[in-house]
């Protein structure tokens, strides 16, 4: 039962240190179902605890000793203790979204024991409205943050009088996929993540690093790809971190993104970019810390970026990613979301371009932050090759239930790693666009702030659009 | 404002790891002053967190760098961020004792940040019973257990209309001292940690580590003196342990424990080591796992401790340890309570037989179990020099109060180590003898039976002194 672990998931496990934890979070708020008692959130905690079988993926840990010629493998949890993956907590009065960020920003905060499977839940109560919240940890050698999303949407049931669900780490009977993440019309997961990941550790395998990353990265500085930027200006952003985590979480209407993007002819992931810029600005020219030329963000996309009006692949993982100049420097929010678009537009287009091979190197970017660094350093490149990542991930359209609770939010908490103190990730949920901010808790001071400036810049944005 | 770390300090930092973090924990219950409102819990939270000024102890963060030659010296926390030490957090309901137990469990699961003071306090809501909670967190580099127990009478008042006092880490005002934190008849203080702490500083210094303990371990692995004994049996208890903590805490009235006491001619502390032995026994025999002799606990004691009838030195430190025969083989209570009066008897007498440099070795013991395992794996000593510690606290004898909160309880969180998996410490709190029992959560399953077998134990203690 020994499984011997892929480069790029070892990767992420050998990165891995006290202050640069790598694992993934997410935040779900349900609201209970109709009729249901005070003693919800107990109940859904011990459907979760006690669940009958859990899915392999959830049981093995991963090992490394003498007998393993110190490789890590993976290894069954011999000792499984579910109470020590699935937890019970609650929030002190008055039970604001206030104190459930301040709680996940505490449990994302903490590492993942190796000598167990390296996963985490929190079942979340006390919240004043009566919803009922989850906090997840999974490390990021299990899942990255779409396959995330899929694992969720996976599990939950459109029926909302579906009962008698496994928990997510459960193994699922072999039930009918409910409906594909999103759109569903066009089949864009003709490279699907494990196929970039064997290719990857392929490649790696015979080169002891992503050989095609570096080949990208080489043309990159000589400017042949427009794909990738390596003049990123420095920022208080790009700098060492620590392992204290801040998280914040807001959500806004996808129809008042559209509603900018139709009037301006931009997609609503141009319409998120440009939040995330303009908020950024305030940000940082309040911290009297604003750099003179555009910040750049890494923007995973989909392979097939020209069918998609997503950043992220519909049905497939983000396997891409773009360097979106975000305009920072520019005063005028109009005048940012149009320098967003052509940016944005001018990336996928090179990235089409692109060999199916330089993409699988691209999309290192994406998957293994933590690894680019010291192979950007190793390459003596020093400049941050961009300032922040921006990745918005493919929910569920329509309405989704566990067990007779709606899914009213989903709110991604992602990897800080060092030189990359802030991570903006987005991802819609029954017709909200759910932002999920995590931060290094010294390096990025008053996090909470972006919220407001997140939510004056889409006001912005729709007078600016005339609406 | 550089300051050297000593020795001692430095070695429970290096000595720790992800599975063996070397921090102490104390949980606390307040019963709210009467009039207090549903508020209460915040408000202390609040004024905790408020705090004017931080103590210097709990602002200073190690730090080990090029510019300082590779030591680990103190620096004070230029970014200070109360918020990160300072939380707020609550119980889901019922808010039985046993959720907060899993909630300080958990609380004492995770490590301290270095680049931070290391220290944490949560105050916590919930409890049905309408009392509040608070767990604190101190690395052992910054107080050992009975310099917390310290901290915490020094900050608190015997008086109940007292308000305006500061929190625990606050820059205290030249207050009087309340009262001697017990009987304070003997002044047994002679040696006091410092002075211990810069003695052993002096010899490991010198010689890489403390000398002194290598020649008292060399002598008893000739069995020169018969305080350390290094016959223990081994057991499920002395291995290899995981980072995740399993933490149990009861009370028991001191007058019981006195009555059986007082029957038999035996000492409290007897009676608290006879309770621990019935129930490890019982214990390890559910599991099949009892050893055919006696385990052996390692039992922290004053220095001058002919005078003391306490383990501890009142009013002192603790700094000598004496190995006690639990006598967990014989099946009768009160043999087992007589053999344990025997062997604690015999080792004090040994102790107070000891030459100063002698015991300041022994005291390392206690002060140092980190220290102990890599030195006597140097010695070629592979068995566990004793099975388990067990350690007597005393704590105050009256009332007291912090901002007319009553103190109810308070049990110590230990640290468990390799080798040493399981933790017991009592402290006698308002009339009570509250145990805290800490283990590796892996290592020492299904620890909350122990409370029903540490009760059975006192009233079968009862029952063989005819009460």
């Amino acid at each position: 039962m020994v499984n011997p672990i892929d480069p790029t998931a070892t990767g992420f496990l050998l990165a891995e240190n006290r202050n640069m934890p790598m694992h993934v979070g997410g935040l779900q708020l349900f609201e209970k179902p109709e009729g249901a008692g005070r003693g919800f959130a107990r109940e859904m905690y011990e459907q979760m605890r006690d669940v009958e079988q859990i899915a392999p993926l959830f049981l093995k840990h991963p090992h490394r000793s003498a007998r393993t010629a110190g490789q890590l493998v993976w290894l069954p949890d011999e000792e499984f203790d579910v109470e020590h993956h699935v937890r019970h907590s609650a929030l002190p009065k008055p039970g604001r979204v206030r104190e459930l960020l301040e709680l996940c920003s505490r449990l994302h905060s903490t590492r993942l024991a190796w000598e167990r499977p390296l996963w985490e839940a929190t079942i979340i109560e006390g919240l004043r409205d009566g919803r009922v919240a989850m906090y997840t940890k999974t490390h990021h050698a299990l899942v990255d943050g779409v396959s995330a999303m899929r694992l969720l949407a996976d599990v939950l049931s459109t029926d909302p009088d579906e009962r008698d669900m496994p928990a997510f780490w459960g193994k699922q009977p072999s039930r009918r996929r409910e409906e594909p993440v999103s759109d569903g019309g066009a089949s864009l997961a003709d490279v699907s993540a494990t196929t970039v990941r064997t290719a990857l550790a392929l490649a790696s395998e015979a080169a002891g690093m992503p050989g095609a990353l570096i080949r990208t990265l080489n043309k990159s500085v000589r400017n042949e790809t427009s794909a990738l930027s390596l003049y990123a200006p420095r920022t208080m952003l790009n700098q060492s971190i620590t392992g204290s985590r801040r998280f914040a979480a807001q959500d806004w209407p996808v129809e008042r993104l559209r509603g900018v993007g139709k009037a301006t002819g931009t997609t609503i992931n141009d319409v998120v970019l440009a939040m995330v810029s303009g908020a950024m600005r305030t940000y940082l020219a309040d911290l009297d810390a604003l750099p003179e030329t555009s910040l750049i963000s890494m923007v995973p996309v989909g392979l097939n970026a020209k069918q998609s009006h997503l950043a992220s692949a519909d049905g497939g993982n983000a396997v891409g990613a773009v360097m979106v100049q975000l305009g920072t420097h520019l005063a005028d929010p109009a005048d940012r979301l149009s320098a967003i678009h052509r940016s944005m537009k001018d990336g996928k287009e090179s990235l089409s371009a692109m060999t199916p091979a330089q993409i699988l190197a691209m999309s290192a970017l994406g998957q293994a932050p933590a690894i680019l660094g010291p192979i950007l350093r190793m390459q003596g490149i020093v400049r941050p090759p961009y300032n922040l990542i921006v990745s918005n991930v493919p929910g569920p359209r329509t309405p989704h239930y566990w067990n007779g609770a709606r899914l009213t939010g989903t709110y991604p908490l992602s990897i800080p790693i060092n030189g990359m103190a802030l991570n903006i990730t987005c991802t819609s949920c029954d017709g909200k666009m759910c932002f999920g901010l995590t931060g290094c808790r010294r390096t990025v001071p008053h996090l909470q702030v972006l919220l407001q400036h997140l939510d004056d810049e889409l006001a912005a944005l729709e007078r600016a659009a005339g609406l």
